[in-house]
């Protein structure tokens, strides 16, 4: 497999993670965002929605959307359970990731801590209600994780592992997280899987092709 | 099972529009958004995101987010193959709808024809970015089914009614769809299913509760 992918992207670091908590081994592809290569010509004719990460099969097959690829990297591993309910309230938290969460906590990261640019006015507004949206978010799943260890079911599962990507570097986007104990202790489970890697790290399964 | 949902909503319609289809009854409870009702202490009790569409299963489990909703009531429908591969690009489509689409066609549809108060200045500058990447992601959609009838493999799935109940109605939100003939051809095949049913009309299956 290939992973096309952006190191500082917690939506690439999603599947860079699962490939390192399950061994599967890829080659790996830089992609600098910032530099416009997303929007490439070469890129766009590998996925035309223009964004990473993308996983290229062996077989020449392209997957694009994290999420979508955590689903497929996860069949037949103890990261997507077998039940068919437990399955839809992983996606039901994998879409209020992508709806609620991310764009909230991760473009004010973007905009603070990866951008490099001052922000705008009007993104200045954005802010105050990127960061009313990020806290209710936050909010939402420290009330589940006062109540279980993990977002669902009884073990970790791809819902952990999509909301952790964004969620354990909040505080770039200006999120501190004091105010949620269960969701730090849920980072801590998770950071001590066997196999974890940092966000910053490739993963030893995944070499520069 | 019990339905959330508030008429006016795509997201709410793909649950309504996918039950008709497979021809599954449901009890419909209104909740009307602009009066703040999926924000009462009621409310908040189904569902801490505060969000409709919500599915209240006869056992009492609740599931939101209307993506994941879509994929539980299509176990074991046409609508749902059973090739994984198909599975996770239909997955690719549904997270794009909520990233790439919705977020800036339900979004300008929703200042434009539901709200019924004027933009702020920066809601303009902001919709002038959701129409520049709202006609990106049709223009993606665009791409695929000038290809293909649908959106993923050989038949309609989840993929095609997740993304027909926002793109349908775009009009609304200031997308005309005249330069995308592949989307137009699309939208009428969608609309001769049988059992298809209108945004705005309860499908007969679903009764007032």
């Amino acid at each position: 497999m290939d992973l096309y992918d952006y190191l500082p992207s917690g939506n690439g670091y999603k599947a860079r993670l699962l490939l390192a908590l399950t061994a599967r081994s890829c080659r790996y592809h830089p992609v600098d965002i910032l530099r416009g290569e997303s929007r490439s010509a070469a890129f766009l004719a590998l996925n035309p929605d223009g964004r990473i990460p993308l996983l290229v099969l062996d077989d020449g097959r392209r997957l694009a959307q994290s999420n979508a690829i955590l689903f497929h990297l996860a069949q037949g591993t103890r990261f997507w359970p077998v039940d068919a309910f437990l399955q839809a309230e992983i996606l039901q938290w994998l879409f209020f990731e992508q709806y609620s969460h991310e764009p909230n906590i991760a473009t004010a990261r973007y905009w603070l801590s990866i951008r490099g640019t001052p922000l705008t006015h009007c993104e200045q507004e954005s802010l105050v209600q990127k960061q009313r949206a990020g806290h209710a978010a936050l909010a939402v799943m420290e009330q589940r994780l006062a109540a279980a260890p993990w977002l669902v079911g009884e073990g970790c599962s791809i819902a952990d592992l999509g909301l952790y990507a964004y969620t354990h570097v909040a505080a770039d986007g200006g999120f501190a997280l004091d105010a949620y104990p269960s969701i730090r202790s849920w980072c801590a489970r998770i950071e001590a899987l066997p196999g974890f890697v940092r966000i910053d790290t490739l993963p030893s399964c995944v070499a520069n092709a």
